[in-house]
């Protein structure tokens, strides 16, 4: 059973690909922007997710306020396409970082997240490269055990360490609260604004994140913005989080049956190259669409494992068959183009421009 | 605790890189080779877990008889490069694949793997493209359940198939044993040779593969060619299989310690999009060498998290450390470049020129 559509990509393209429809993506896009706008919180999506200007700027169109990376590489990508007012939550340290962010902060707006005093003391340097004032919020953890300071008072310290370095501005808190812990972040942020206030200080920005945290927008009294990234696509994990339906899944793995040797099982040729090892939490390696009841339950690196004991119509050698994936940042960052579509036809190809910038 | 060597890799390329060490690479090549050597078994590696010409060109100067690749992409790589004699050991299926198959045919040796009467048909055009007969090898399968015929029966039928079809020519079994089936694939095998000697035909290239199964080189009598990946690096899943020791792991990402928020845990610059999440059946995301009582415990996108409860000596920030991945072959598909060194000097960059070539 293979689509007309699949069909074409797989002459057009091979497989695996990873096929995006811009309809699904234009509506995810319009969605969210419509729940931040009616939250009153600004919308700085993660480009981690798509990695690519072209997405960016579409977010940008429909209202986000500027967009978020987290390594300087995708950070540079943007910039150079055109994209301005960029967050990267994340800790820069080294000074061939500081050297890159001095000529970044020379082009565009930037701000930088810091959680610690080597960070921020760090950072003074790529002021000077860029001639202004580099602004910094400070990283707070309230659950995830990531980065971010542990307790308010460390975090207004660290503001005020910010203020007395030279050529640093502090802009305000980076937040990545887990989506139990609502409570929790009140109670660290209410402490952290009232000790920065006792300092004479207070937060520009209040920024939290993460797609699944969209069930929350407006919860957290004080926030500015939000950094939503997987949205755009959507993927199994963000089904399970209960912030997607089928219908929102944008991005699908495009794949070939390429064995069926056994009576109740195949062979897909995505395996950990392609769809990734990330479990994102889930049973199996991802949804085939054309089977549901087929589970990828394991992958080497180009063979997805498919048990397909409860299907009653089981696929056919060279069957091509869509697959969401599990998570799809990963997913994307496998692959240097999407192939884009809407429904039925295909309408050209996205460069992942920023694929790979892990540094 | 940084040494000099990190200190100049952190300025020259930032981290995370990948880093290997051409020293251990070319001993690993070596005594590899040598093993094969004394089993009586040519040796085909397989450039998955390297994607680079450069390096497999190391491989055939050292006595490698050919190369196994995964994927087409990763073959047109290799023959660009100069390389020859290359085993294809997957299931190529559909007009674009068979098209591009006959293309590489007419320029080098090829030979690809079936285990089903749908690929052994499609493969047909791929000769005549070539001008040329196509080798072909019958996949088998002796407990892996990934691809290959179940039985010895499957197999002679599909090479008396082979053998009936214009421009393909029988080439013999491609096996995979799972390092604990030996018994069982000899006894697969036996059937299978005797099934075909009766057929009047009889297996020219009879390939097993795995680096763990090096252990086992030369145990099944009959097998002409073996076709090892990882050994060319080595990673903890090798030094778990027994047959590589930390001496023997060529390979390691240098990574940033860019938080230590709390007490007992920090953070790598190096995620899932650098260390992927393939856990290889190990504990934790790799294994720091500066700090082995240091556990990777999660991974996000770009973060490392490094629970530290168990260190008696705890990294700071700033500290750029080296890990050894659980597997290697899906971290190098992750990164454009290598660094390489020998000891303690930097003494260039390796392309992995078939990065990301799943198709």
């Amino acid at each position: 059973m293979t689509t007309a559509l699949a069909a074409k990509i797989a002459r057009q393209f091979g497989t695996p690909s990873v096929v995006v429809d811009l309809d699904v993506v234009e509506a995810n896009i319009a969605r969210v922007q419509a729940l931040c706008d009616a939250a009153g919180v600004a919308n700085r999506p993660h480009v981690k997710t798509h990695k690519s200007p072209e997405l960016a700027k579409l977010q940008i169109a429909a209202g986000a306020k500027g967009i978020t990376c987290q390594k300087l590489g995708e950070a540079e990508v943007m910039a150079d396409a055109g994209l301005d007012d960029i967050l990267i939550s994340y800790n820069l340290l080294g000074e061939r970082n500081v050297g890159r962010l001095g000529a970044l902060l020379a082009r565009v707006r930037v701000t930088v997240a810091a959680d610690s005093p080597v960070t921020v003391d760090g950072l003074a340097p790529a002021a000077a490269i860029a001639g202004r004032p580099l602004d910094v919020v400070v990283e707070c953890d309230t659950g995830l055990r990531r980065a971010g300071v542990e307790t308010p008072a460390e975090a207004v310290a660290l503001a005020t360490r910010i203020v007395a370095t030279q050529g640093l501005r502090f802009a305000g808190l980076l937040l990545y609260p887990p989506p139990t812990a609502w409570p929790e972040t009140q109670a660290f942020f209410d402490a952290a604004r009232a000790g920065l206030a006792a300092a004479g200080l207070s937060a520009r920005i209040v920024s939290t994140g993460g797609s699944p945290n969209l069930a929350h927008l407006g919860v957290l009294k004080g926030a500015t913005e939000h950094r939503p990234g997987t949205y755009i696509f959507n993927d199994r994990m963000q089904m399970a989080a209960g912030v997607a339906e089928l219908r929102d899944c944008a991005a699908t793995v495009y794949a070939t049956v390429v064995s069926r040797a056994g009576a109740e099982r195949g062979i897909l040729d995505a395996g950990s190259k392609t769809l990734t090892s990330d479990p994102g939490g889930l049973d199996g390696h991802g949804l085939v669409l054309e089977h549901p009841q087929a589970r990828i339950g394991a992958l080497s690196e180009e063979h997805g494992f498919l048990d397909l004991a409860s299907c009653s119509v089981k696929p056919a050698v060279g069957d091509v068959v869509r697959v969401v994936p599990n998570h799809v940042c990963v997913v994307v960052n496998m692959v240097d183009r999407l192939v884009a579509v809407r429904g039925d036809a295909i309408v050209g190809e996205i460069e992942v421009a920023a694929r790979g910038k892990i540094v």
